[in-house]
């Protein structure tokens, strides 16, 4: 694949892994019954969120999201659509929950290899790779007054790890770009799609936790 | 008016603006039955965070109210007076919301213009305008364990955000910068207290949200 | 003290008040039964939370935690400890009290001589040391739901503020800068320790807070 058109597909992932993100956060404005503001706040929060943290820690400022107008629209696209036809969207929820594992198996991967980028080494630089994947969704369910769902059970970090990791590791051999990303979403992409159909679940606390 | 007597006044308004903000995130600790020291925190992020918010993402670091100590005893005075006097405080509430509003209306466009002063372009420096005025007071709620109030009908962040796109358009033009922020500031001010007076509310989801 | 084993033993401390740190906010995902994903997220953000706010503040990115692998580590460590061993780590929960006032001393510390060091001036600057030692613990409480614990009346960022002080003041002088250490963190851990022993409280709002 030539490098131009391989950028151009990143752009267009990204934008579908922050459209669907965002519908989820707006879904649990509607839920929670809050406003129309809360719906495109929690979008974009849920959408970027993560990449901000990313960006800040990496002090790669200001965050691509604030200079690239088209990062703006989608979140609040997503909010708006959310926001005034929640009801079919809502029935469409197990086809959002796979779209989200695209979001999660791209973020990871171009986080991770964004703070590769940066100077950071592999071990800091696979962990940033997985907080650009759940850290948006931590912060909508923190400002929608949750405990973050992915505390509680969901197999939804450790995938995101697992591809983070693989496309740092890949990035230090020869392979074009396109095979090292390619990879990592694949492993973070299979891993998350495998434990939603098998119903995996993270390992709880065992014994009585004597408060 | 002339340059210095204007930047003089900016910082006094940003004063009371903090002043007035750190007001209200004390008299949430209170409430709560928090002790002295959350209404010292709470009073100091509710003043300061949205522009801290706004700092860190656009690199401005440290942030001007650590390299300037009136910008931190402000806050520390506020929240000492609300825990000591939030009783006569507390019954002035609804000349503190017309205060909270002059405070909005001077963050949005401060914000704004200080995101364009750092290279954004229009649509982000708005948006960064906006999160400048409402983002002490979503750290402050998140904090206090509440979901942030602006989620729920209270028209807020759409007085910000249209004051700093008026100063962002504005400031495209020749007119002078006294102009471009008094217009920005009237707009978001107007707004907010129309909105009081006239007891109008976001809009909120309609029909049954499927859980 | 030669320099060298200064900076060494500094190192071990900084990790041993990570650890600890860790284990308390591992400790906290357990007795809320989240999972062993949490338990490391929360672990995390306990023990270096208040060092990337710094770090992030004062523009020291990336933080010298995700530029050092044995900062990752340590946490990781720590959480998978309290996941597996969290009935006998309960059990030594008084120990454990004092170990954190132990990390507190350091982090305050450490943290306001770091803020000096980026060119800060000594009142942010010894605010910053508060941060350092205290933030953590409060994104701990918020990602698991809670009000702050040091909201509600321990004694525990007044002592973090006291040692900043100290060590911000006398950095001014000419003392060696393992006495301006030393003297900070002993006067963090004393008064820290003396709050616990004597059952100090810190100032509870007086009389009805008319809501």
């Amino acid at each position: 694949m030539p490098e131009t058109e391989f950028v151009t597909t990143l752009v267009v992932y990204d934008l579908v892994g922050i459209f669907v993100f965002a519908v989820s956060g707006a879904l649990v404005a509607v839920r929670k019954n809050l406003d129309l503001f809360a719906a495109l706040v929690l979008g974009g929060v849920t959408g970027l969120g993560g990449g901000f943290i990313r960006d800040v820690l990496i002090g790669a400022t200001p965050p691509a999201a604030l200079a690239d107008w088209r990062y703006l629209i989608v979140p609040v696209a997503a909010g708006l659509l959310t926001f005034f036809l929640h009801a079919p969207l809502g029935r469409l929820e197990r086809f959002i929950t796979v779209f989200d594992a695209f979001g999660l198996a791209l973020f990871c991967v171009t986080g991770a290899l964004k703070a590769v980028g940066y100077g950071l080494e592999p071990v800091p630089a696979a962990l940033l790779g997985m907080v650009t994947g759940i850290g948006g969704g931590m912060i909508r369910d923190v400002l929608a007054g949750s405990v973050p769902v992915i505390f509680e059970g969901v197999v939804y970090a450790t995938p995101a790890l697992a591809g983070a990791t693989v496309a740092v590791l890949l990035n230090e051999t020869d392979l074009p770009m396109w095979v090292v990303a390619a990879a990592g979403f694949a492993t973070c992409l299979s891993f998350r799609l495998l434990a939603m159909v098998r119903g995996w679940r993270a390992p709880m606390p065992k014994g009585p936790a004597n408060v």
